[in-house]
C-alpha cells in the first residue's frame, strides 16, 4: 500500500517495514556503493537510499519503491526509505529540456513558461498553485458563509460591458460574439433577481496590446456583487473579511510553499493587520503620491498610475504597518458609466492596493433605470442594443454594488513573484497561446 | 435593522416590534380596505399586511417595509408583518414583459430564456441556481478532502483534444486560437506535475450544430483528473462518492428547492444507493437497450445512443433501484485516441448514465509515450504540433485516468427539467448569444 511522502517520518518513528513510495525522480547522488534518490510526490520530496547504483533510471522517471523506513536527520523530512525492490513505472527520456529540480527563482521566465510541463514539476513552481487553489477555497468559503451564492455565467457575449473596446472576438456560428470583459452585467442581473449575494470565480478576456508584468489577456477573476448596499465602505469591509481570512487560510495551509519562496519574501500579512488598512480618498492618495514622487523622481502624477499605487502602497505600509491601502471617491471620468456618483465629480468606488498593485476594482452601481438612461450618452453609450441589460433596473433593483479581486495578481503578491504570469497556470499574451 | 423573511416567524414568536423587511413585491391582493403584499427576498416569502391601499406599488418593486411580527397561520411560513411604514426604493415598471410570478413549470421555454433578467426572479426557475451552486460546492469539497488541488486552465487553445473539429474559432490579435473543448490536455499535464489530483470547474465549449434540449454550445465542466490508478474502475468509485456527496448535500441544504420542482418529480436519490447503481460493459449496455428496444419500438440499437441511454437507466432502476449505471469498456472506435487500451478492441473507458441521460464521460488515459506515438496516426491525427501534449509523456507520467460531469445535465436530472438549457443561467446555442 503506497504511502505519501510526508507520511514517511511517521512511518520510520513506528519501525513500519514494507512501505511503498510512488513519484518522480527529482535528483540522483551517487556515494561509494550507495545511491541517494530524491523522490518527489504530491506531498513534498523524501530521500530513497539503494545499496546500489540502478542503472535504468533518469531525473523525472516515475518509479514506485519498496523498503523499510527509517529516520535520518539529515534528509528532507527526517526519514529515509531504504529499499529493496524499486519498479520503473514510466521512463523518462534523458534530453530533459528544463531543469526541473533547479532553484526556480533564478530561472528565466521565458524557459518557464516555454517549457510548463516541465516547469510545473518544480517543487517552487508548483507551489504557486497550491497557494491559488488556497486563495479561491477560502474566497468562496467565506462567501458561502455570508450567503452569497456561487454563480456560472457565459463567457460569450453579444458586447462589452466597459465601453466595446479590447474584446476578442469569436466565430459563432454565421456571426460574430466576443468574450466576456467580466460577468459584470450578469451579476447585477442575478442581485436584481433576488439572489441579492452572489459570488463566481471564471475567466475574463481583455485584448489589450500590452506586455507587462502586470497584465494578463486572460485571467481568473474573483467576483462579487451584493444588494441592499449604500455606499461602497460596505464593500470595503467585506474586501478586508475576505482578505483576512485568504491570509488566514493560506498561513495555515501553506506555510511549506510560503517557505519555498522565502527568497523572494513571500508572506500574508497577519489577519488582524487587514482591518487597519487604511481608506483613502482619489484625491488624497494622489496627494501622497505627489509627495513621493516629487522626492524621488521630482515629477508630478495625475493619476493613480502604477508609480502612485507603489507610493500609496509604501505610505500605508508607513503609518499602518500594512501595505494594503484602499482608495475610494474616484472622479467620475475614471470609472466605467455603471459606477454610482457621490456627487457631480465623485463616485462611489474604489480600489484595492495591495504590495505596489491594484488587485481590486469595485464600487456601488447606478441601480436607477432614468439615472442611468440618462449617464449612458455622457459615456458615449447608445441605450440601443442595452435593453437587456436596462430591464434589470426598469423592473426593481435594490442599490447594490461589487467588485473583483485579480487572482493572479494576488497569488504574484503574496508570493513575491515578479511577473504575473509566473501566477497563471497556461499564461496569455500577445505572443503566447500555448501550451 | 432588516430581517430576512425567512426569520419573520422566529420574531414573531419572540413578539419583536419594529422589523424591517427588504425585497421585492412578489403579489399584491386587496381585500377591502387591507392590502396583503407577498415580499420576496433572498431567503424566500413572506406576506405583509397593510391597512391601506399603497397606490405607487407595482409587481417587481423593490420596498422595506417596517413593522411588527405576527403569527398567521394561513400565511406563507406562518408569520406575516403588520406594516406601519413602507418606502419604494426601485419603483418597477408597470408593463412587466414575464410574469414573474406565474407557476414555472407551465411557462414556455423560449419567454423564460428570453426574459431572463425577469425570469430569474420566479422562485422556481432561481432555484434551479440554487441547487446548482450546491453541486459546485459538494463537488468541490469532495475532492478537496481527497487531496485533490483546484486549478484553472486556460480556454484560449492553439488547437482541440478531440481531434480539432466543432472548435469555436477566436481572432487572437494576428492570429487564429479557440475556445478550449475540455481542459484534457491541461488535466494530464496537472497530473504528470506531481500534483497528481486535480479538478476544474469551468465553461466548456462545443461548436455543435445541434439544438436539442440535451445540449449547449457552452457548458460548465466538473473536471477531474488522477494520477496512480490501475483502471477506470477507480474513478467510477470516485464518481459514486461524489455523485452521493452531491445528493446529500442537495437533500440536506436545498429541500425548500427541490419542493418548487415537486410537479417535475425534483428528487436525488438516496446518498447509499449510489453505491449500489450497477456497473457494466459496453456490450452488455447494447444487449439490454436491444432487449427494450425490440419490445417496445421493434428496432436494433448500434450504439448507445439517447433512446438506449434511457432504456439502461430504465433497466438499471428495475434491477437496482437506482436509475445511474456506468458503461464501461467502451470500444476504442468510439473513444478520443487518448484513451488507455483494455485489449485490441475494447478501453478502460466508462460513461455515467443517469436518469436516461449521459452525465459523464472519462477513462484511463495513455500514459506511455510510445504507445500514444504509435496509436496518433490510427486516429488521423500528426504528432507535429502534438510536440507540448506529448512531451507530458516523454518525461515520466504514472498512470491516470479522469471524467468530466456535466453541471447543467446534472441539475435538470435532479430537477426533473425537460430541457438542459434551462439549467444553465445564460445558456448559448445556436440562435442564442443574449442575454
Amino acid at each position: 500500500m503506497r504511502i505519501l511522502a510526508k507520511d514517511l517520518k511517521n512511518a520510520a518513528e513506528k519501525g513500519e517495514k514494507d512501505i511503498e513510495l510512488s513519484g518522480w525522480v527529482h535528483r540522483i547522488r551517487e556515494m561509494g556503493a550507495l545511491s541517494f534518490i530524491v523522490l518527489r510526490d504530491r506531498s513534498g520530496l523524501v530521500q530513497l537510499v539503494l545499496d546500489k547504483k540502478y542503472e535504468a533510471l533518469t531525473l523525472e522517471s516515475v518509479i514506485t519503491a519498496r523498503g523499510d523506513a527509517a529516520l535520518n536527520e539529515k534528509a528532507p523530512g527526517g526519514a529515509e526509505l531504504r529499499v529493496s525492490a524499486i519498479e520503473c513505472i514510466s521512463r523518462a527520456a534523458a534530453d530533459l529540456p528544463f531543469q526541473v529540480n533547479a532553484d526556480a527563482t533564478r530561472t528565466g521566465i521565458e524557459a518557464i513558461l516555454d517549457q510548463r510541463a516541465l516547469s510545473l514539476r518544480n517543487p517552487a513552481i508548483r507551489a504557486i498553485f497550491k497557494v491559488q487553489a488556497t486563495i479561491i477555497e477560502a474566497f468562496s468559503d467565506y462567501l458561502r458563509k455570508q450567503d452569497f451564492t456561487e454563480i456560472k455565467t457565459s463567457k460569450i457575449v453579444g458586447g462589452g460591458t466597459e465601453g466595446g473596446t479590447n474584446l476578442f472576438e469569436v466565430e459563432y456560428f454565421d456571426r460574430k460574439v466576443y468574450l466576456a470583459q467580466s460577468p459584470q452585467c450578469y451579476k447585477q442581473m442575478l442581485v436584481a433577481s433576488g439572489l441579492e449575494r452572489v459570488f463566481e470565480v471564471a475567466p475574463a478576456y481583455r485584448a489589450e496590446k500590452h506586455d507587462t508584468p502586470r497584465h494578463l489577456n486572460e485571467y481568473v477573476s474573483l467576483d462579487l456583487e451584493m444588494g441592499f448596499i449604500e455606499s461602497e465602505k460596505t464593500l470595503i469591509e467585506l474586501e478586508k473579511g475576505i482578505l483576512a481570512h485568504i491570509f488566514e487560510e493560506v498561513a495555515r495551509k501553506n506555510s511549506a510553499e510560503l517557505e519555498l519562496w522565502a527568497k523572494t519574501g513571500a508572506s500574508v500579512p497577519a489577519p488582524d493587520a487587514v482591518f487597519t488598512a487604511p481608506v483613502i480618498s482619489y484625491e488624497e492618495a494622489l496627494k501622497i503620491a505627489n509627495k513621493e514622487s516629487e522626492q524621488k523622481k521630482g515629477a508630478r502624477i495625475f493619476d493613480i498610475n502604477p508609480d502612485a499605487e507603489r507610493y500609496v502602497c509604501e505610505w500605508a505600509l508607513r503609518e499602518s504597518g500594512i501595505d494594503l491601502v484602499f482608495v475610494n471617491e474616484f472622479p467620475r471620468r475614471h470609472r466605467p458609466f455603471y459606477t454610482y456618483p457621490l456627487d457631480a465629480v465623485r463616485t462611489m468606488s474604489f480600489d484595492a492596493l495591495f504590495r505596489g498593485i491594484e488587485i481590486t476594482s469595485g464600487g456601488r452601481r447606478q441601480h436607477n433605470y432614468e439615472a442611468q438612461l440618462e449617464a449612458l450618452p455622457r459615456f458615449g453609450i447608445k441605450a440601443e442594443g442595452m435593453e437587456d441589460y436596462l430591464s434589470i433596473f426598469k423592473y426593481g433593483c435594490p442599490p447594490h454594488g461589487g467588485f473583483a479581486i485579480g487572482l493572479e495578481r494576488l497569488t504574484a503578491k503574496i508570493l513575491g513573484l515578479a511577473n504575473v504570469k509566473e501566477a497563471s497556470l497556461f499564461p496569455r499574451d500577445r505572443r503566447r497561446v500555448t501550451p
